[in-house]
């Protein structure tokens, strides 16, 4: 019994997950109600409350899920000692990420406006952390010589920006392959930072 | 009675979408009924309908008013002849306008997902004119030898998204005024196209 409930559980966790974060992302979070995700799960909406106490929880979960996840992700990769190859490994893995996580990252920008205040501020100590990573790189190599910029933080901010764009236009099987899109978003951000 | 009439209308048009405007940017064009709007601004929900056809018509003249008034603005901006001097006029009004019409470009992107595909052409063919005029102060610029993109049009869209960006970070009041930060954009937009 116990196993066949810990199975279901954990089957059902994530198809509530997938149904919310698709739903969210297409209508909005204040469109969707739990009844609408139980539909598209397929269970009652009763049901969905053994698994999350409330919407809010769902989408506080979401967005922690994802910037846990990018950070995860950004600290398992390979990660050079040379400030300067370890800004490119960065750009690359942002570009990546972002191309990958399109829904995820539409619904982190969108959706904080929606976030209770105790959840966004955990959300935004995690982006913090996020970006206070990237702006230590560029501290790392601005006093290693290798670029120079007025303002890290704005500096981190401003490539964040520029490389979380690439979801504003980029599709998959057109002119560019994603390595091709790494490369051109790779020698802008470089020359930024004034490692030309 | 014309007159009446034609002032009535006058008023209350812009009220409808200043309205629509900030319920829609703060809780999402699917979730907000007409008749949530008509309530904001006072009026009968049938009321409405003598403005707006529906709401889908009302989020088109929003999101194609937003796009207008950024084409009008910058063609009505002194733009220097020579091309880096007007990079530096598109980087500085870009900023500018972004900062100041925060839930425009919020719903701009957001509810382009909500847009009937004829809509959709539309609002796309003005974002287009708009990336092309920067392309082609890039394209103007590398021909005049000031400045070297390996790809001006994915140079353009990298551009609008790095300074789209501030508005994630930058409030009012902060340690940066408007004009502080538009140099620090200047200086990274302008090397990030190798115009050292």
């Amino acid at each position: 019994m116990a196993r066949t409930a810990g199975s279901h559980s954990d089957i059902t966790g994530p198809r509530i997950r997938e149904a919310a974060l698709r739903l969210f992302a297409k209508h909005g979070y204040a469109a969707v109600s739990m009844r609408r995700i139980a539909s598209e799960v397929g269970v009652q909406a009763g049901a969905l409350y053994n698994y999350i106490p409330d919407k809010q929880a769902l989408l506080f979960s979401l967005l922690k899920g994802h910037m846990d996840e990018l950070l995860e992700t950004w600290e398992a990769t390979p990660q050079p000692a040379d400030p300067l190859a370890r800004l490119e490994a960065f750009v690359r893995f942002h570009i990546r990420f972002t191309l990958r996580r399109a829904e995820s990252i539409f619904i982190s920008y969108m959706e904080l406006r929606n976030l209770e205040p105790e959840n966004f501020v955990q959300i935004e100590a995690l982006r913090g952390r996020y970006e206070g990573m990237l702006e230590q790189i560029l501290r790392d190599g601005q006093a290693a010589g290798q670029l120079s910029v007025p303002d890290t933080r704005i500096a981190a901010f401003a490539l964040i920006g520029m490389l979380t764009g690439v979801n504003t236009w980029y599709r998959e099987g057109g002119r560019l392959s994603e390595e091709e899109v790494a490369a051109l978003y790779w020698d802008m951000a470089r020359k930024a930072v004034g490692a030309g």
